[in-house]
């Protein structure tokens, strides 16, 4: 039996547009994984009434509904309290709760406000769905045939429970599995991915092959649903060799999230250390190469040279260079890289340098050009990078990410 | 008379996840500076049935209905024949908007397909808004009493269309304005401020005043509709007043987005600059500190001395004290804070020194503890954080966020 799910996002700030309905969008790919059906959205603000009207309407057209948000001190639990409304329970206090809102603020070292205790109070006969990311407990209930899942709103809240909580649920509602692999890709655009795949994608029922736009690059998802996991793996196989062959060295790993996971496998694979020199980046490729746990056994340290006075102190980029070529050039890229090597001691350094805007710099280089460099042994390779006219944030981004890319096919001999 | 708005956004692509619906925030605050209040979003996939569903049941609900997305050719003018429907109007050709989409096509230099011209299909008795960003013309018709606007669906274009097209059309049915001023706040949590502002905000009824939780701080936000914008802020001018009196030194600004924002301000008044020594925070701080344009004017630069090695080689760290306190101390973090002010050149320097997890350190520290040191002249300032037994990512981010409010702090003479 197929199920179709509607999603009711309780929160007036949505409706002020402070900010997107981005829970919605995880929440509705992750359904959609699950071979979930989704034919609404709603979202409504903190109005007890309302809250109650989208869920006698949703309730209607879906077996299941997922609420985010509205489960919070600040707005009275106003969700849980719609929902045991709307299908005639009472909201019971939930002991265990309440002590793991005990354990949470004294772990913080904050002292529990009253009003954080409304967060134990759970619809009677419903199951508390534990959250370890933050104060509120979601909630998962069964009422006249109807699954109701209530979540936080917090982005990252939300996701987490949702992956760690509201999945496991409701896989146990489907019958038999479904299974999906991604292959992750850097460097290609999704419309660029979907003219090579097409065919391959237009042939395909079960597995089905779909693409997703991430900040972190283009992801192919392959999904198959089948009775046991062995028989979708043995659908998913194929496909996913098939589109690595397609797609080639673009492919950055298969169910791997990001250029940074990759990269430390290389890097611990073969005993190597990495350290970086960023001008433009300002910190944030050493940020993400320190995002994972475990880092420190592979990052020795990073030098941020936003003036040339640190290019050329710290770094010992000669001052003839910056003075000849300026600071966004291959020949600073180069000099950046060696002298990271050198004073972090290091095996590979990488190094950026280049115009993130919103101004060309002084030497007319446009907005969006980047020189990326990576020095090993005695050896050093520069590549330029035309991120294009974007903004400040995303040349930086596309920057750091690149030379994780320039790491990643130096380690793989590509 | 005031009016509500209600948005129906069509397309299949946001109920699988593939985007999020962005134009609802655009439209929604848009709609918010208008002083029309909004109760509900609806996003349905591209079936005309289930358009028409959403349809009859906004009309129930709202005197404005905004609609995006489902004019485009590739989906039949979904939008534009489910409203027809729904108010029982019939589609006309409308002559000038194929003439548009004739030129449109030519100025590409592109042939015109038939299905194109669906787009010049227009119910009766509607006004065409017209398409200077893309090819589907949007509509505003009047029906029963009842406002509907039809948008295109790309943010972009939907942006525009917004703007140049539906704000002077709404601009003709709306009294008065809404008007918020945001209070920015940090090291204060939504509940706690809740507490200390309870009293007040039930006192309270134009101007509003809301919590909201934000990544970077809880905000809170004073919000009042009145004729005039000047009638508006003298409502709400007093509440911010009383909002920073109850709240005192947590707050760190009047609309400011972040800290960076404020450092940038008080660094720039008074012609001082920066830099870093940062080891848990791995490059956050630097990449926080370069964010915003123009801050190669205040940062100097940044060192990430994620080893040992690095934090005696690069920042003259005394090995002794590595030995003797370990490197996350309140030595090492003075330590660290005097050598990057001295090897950058810069008048004051932030370090980070900690245990970001997912262990403790070899020395038993434990996850979450972090100190923050700042030099400037000859002096030096230590504070320990403890960010509690939360994720990594999470205790990077509040040892980089305190980082910066003890700046603030500093510049501020707090």
């Amino acid at each position: 039996m197929s199920h179709t799910a509607e999603l009711i996002a309780v929160g007036t700030e949505l409706l002020l547009g402070n900010i997107a309905n981005t829970d919605a969008q995880m929440i509705s790919e992750g359904l959609s994984q699950l071979g979930i059906n989704v034919y609404y959205h709603t979202v409504v603000g903190d109005n007890p009434e309302r809250v109650r009207q989208a869920m006698d309407i949703a309730r209607q057209r879906a077996d299941i509904l997922i609420t985010t948000g509205g489960l919070g001190p600040t707005c009275d639990d106003l969700t849980k309290v719609a929902v045991a409304q709307a299908f005639g329970r009472t909201l019971v206090y939930h002991e265990p709760s309440a002590q793991r809102i005990r354990d949470r603020f004294a772990a913080m070292g904050r002292p529990v406000t009253e009003n954080n205790f409304q967060q134990a109070m759970i619809p009677e006969g419903a199951t508390v769905l534990d959250n370890d990311w933050g104060t509120a407990p979601g909630v998962a209930m069964e009422a006249d045939g109807i699954h109701v899942l209530m979540l936080p709103g917090p982005p990252r809240e939300c996701e987490m429970m949702f992956r760690h909580r509201a999945v496991p649920y409701l896989k146990g509602l489907s019958e038999g599995v479904i299974v999906s692999r991604t292959v992750k890709t850097f460097g290609i655009g999704e419309s660029a991915a979907e003219a090579l795949l097409r065919d391959l994608m237009n042939s395909l029922h079960n597995p089905t092959l779909a693409p997703y736009a991430k900040p972190t690059g283009t992801e192919l998802r392959v999904t198959a649903h089948a009775r046991t996991e062995a028989e979708a793996l043995a659908r998913i196989t194929p496909v996913v060799d098939q589109v690595k062959a397609l797609l080639g060295d673009k492919v950055i790993g298969v169910d791997v999230s990001c250029l940074e996971e990759v990269c430390y496998g290389l890097l611990k694979e073969r005993g190597l250390t990495v350290g970086t020199a960023e001008s433009c980046t300002g910190g944030l490729l050493a940020k993400l190469l320190t995002d994972l746990p475990g880092s420190s056994a592979l990052f020795r340290g990073g030098i941020v040279s936003y003036t040339n006075a640190v290019k050329a102190g710290v770094l010992g980029v000669p001052q003839t260079l910056l003075d000849q070529y300026g600071a966004v050039s291959p020949q600073v890229a180069e000099a950046m890289a060696r002298g990271a090597k050198a004073v972090l001691g290091c095996d590979i350094a990488l190094s950026t340098t280049g115009v993130a805007g919103p101004e060309p710099d002084d030497r007319g280089n446009p907005i969006g050009l980047v020189y990326l460099g990576l020095a090993w042994g005695e050896q050093c390779q520069v590549v330029p990078l035309h991120a294009g006219q974007v903004d400040r944030d995303r040349i930086r981004r596309q920057a750091a990410q690149t030379a994780l890319d320039l790491l990643r096919r130096h380690l793989t001999g590509l």
